[in-house]
């Protein structure tokens, strides 16, 4: 029996979080649904993000609500704080990615906060969620944004990573996300860091989250499934980009991503040719947006088929 | 001190064999000594074919004869028989890489031969280099096409591919070149083949050439390097393509390449600035022909920088 490997789909979030095109709440829907249908059982579907700051996710109660109906599917939500978390408790999310950075410049950028104070907030969601009567119902996740570098403060120590996992840890997340959010891990990190993460967190699952903004997103992904990790996050046609530097690509590419890992030997549980499909109406969609990802040019191969 | 690995770049031969604008021989020139210049120390500048059938290398006597000019350097060439290396003898080519597939379907298609009289005319070559007296001043390096699979048979066996390699290792091969000329392998794969090859290469350096045909290019590059691997094919802007599946991205884009390599903390002798500089040139210079590689937009990091 081949060993499982989790791909969730971040497209709708992430990718749609700087992109050109605007998608209306009937195409995000209709893209979810189709994502769901061709084997993925956990997708990224939007953010609770004040709708001043980004518009695009100002149909979240929508998605989310939708998004609910669908049966043996978990679509999770992304929220910045406090205030994000308990919006999306309000609207019955059955998980909640809090996001903050392991660069302190850049949670001071991203979410306006200290990290001590982002730590604070999310133990105070876990207390909520609690308070709720909602432990065993909703996953609490950390999403530890420039956990391998940051293009504000540069080097990030992993020392500084290692704490605020222990600390989320303690706190009581259900997942630990580790995000190159801005392309700066390769290889040779990915191992280190994983292997040293992996002995702290106990029976935690721990996510990776790359981009591929300088081309080494899936040697990451191969780097840290060597180390054991077993849930990927992806961007169907690598849609997102980067905030920092304009033009450069953004999330690893699902398609290819799953491809690899299928290649591997592993089990994702996806339909490659309904993921293509896919892919091929996001083109139509996402007209004023450059795709990636080099597997819908090449197709499968003689020996997959 | 740093483990050394050697990026050979392919462009000028395999880049230019599919790409749609055709160089003059004054700027192959400028080219490749501005690739020389950013630290390259080996290039594979030309290739001795019928020009009936591959026109854009016409002008190989002269490039190899410029090339040639340059100290401390080794230019290689592509051959894909005896004849096209006995012409190659005739130039004072320096290293000779001679093609042949370990897929039987792929090498009557890429070279009009069974394997059986490739490897005859490869020894033929050996011979004829001894005979010359050239023993140690050519080096003839044997490139194994479509090592991990082929988009004509489909599965190529390991055993066969070992088979071949300890043959061409018995006539005399000064080098072997694995190659993944349509895009089939994967990380997996990739360990497991170079696990194998390496216990039978002995003193024989072995290089491995990897397209990014379905985003897997580095990847492979990474496995690669965990086996023990040292030297590797790329092609700048990742020009070139797959014969076999219009609009696919070709070569792993050497930019990348270097990148990643030293990110993982080892020396290739590359000065990235002036790379990347060359890789402008090339994109101006190749104006009907798409250019890949994420770098370019990205540029470097913080903490490279």
């Amino acid at each position: 029996m081949k060993d499982i490997i989790q791909i969730r789909e971040v497209g709708l979030r992430d990718g749609l979080q700087l992109s050109k095109t605007k998608l209306s709440t009937e195409t995000k829907i209709k893209w979810l649904k189709q994502q769901f249908k061709s084997g993925f059982r956990e997708i990224e579907v939007t953010s609770f993000v004040p709708p001043t700051i980004l518009p695009q996710f100002n149909d979240a109660t929508k998605i989310v609500y939708e998004a609910n109906k669908i049966q043996n599917f978990l679509p999770s939500v992304l929220v910045p704080n406090l205030k994000g978390g308990l919006v999306a408790l309000d609207n019955k999310s059955k998980k909640i990615n809090f996001v903050l950075s392991a660069s302190e410049m850049h949670n001071k950028s991203n979410v306006n906060a200290t990290i001590q104070k982002s730590l604070s907030m999310f133990k105070d969601l876990i207390i909520e969620r609690d308070n709720r009567g909602l432990k065993n119902d909703v996953i609490i996740s950390a999403s530890i944004a420039t956990s391998f570098g940051c293009s504000i403060q540069g080097k990030v120590e992993q020392n500084k990573l290692i704490e605020i996992c222990e600390k989320l840890i303690l706190m009581g997340a259900n997942e630990l996300n580790i995000a190159d959010t801005v392309g700066y891990a390769n290889p040779k990190q990915v191992n280190q860091i994983f292997k040293n993460l992996l002995q702290i967190s106990g029976n935690i699952p721990v996510a990776a989250h790359f981009h591929d903004t300088r081309g080494m997103g899936l040697a990451n992904v191969k780097s840290a499934i060597d180390q054991g990790i077993k849930r990927f996050d992806a961007s169907l046609g690598g849609l997102g980009g980067c905030p920092y530097a304009p033009g450069a690509t953004g999330n690893i590419a699902t398609e290819d991503c799953v491809y690899m890992i299928e290649s591997m030997g592993f089990h994702t549980g996806i339909d490659l040719i309904k993921l293509l499909n896919l892919r091929k109406s996001l083109a139509k969609w996402m007209i004023k947006d450059t795709l990636y990802g080099n597997l819908l040019n090449a197709g499968l191969t003689k020996t997959n088929n």
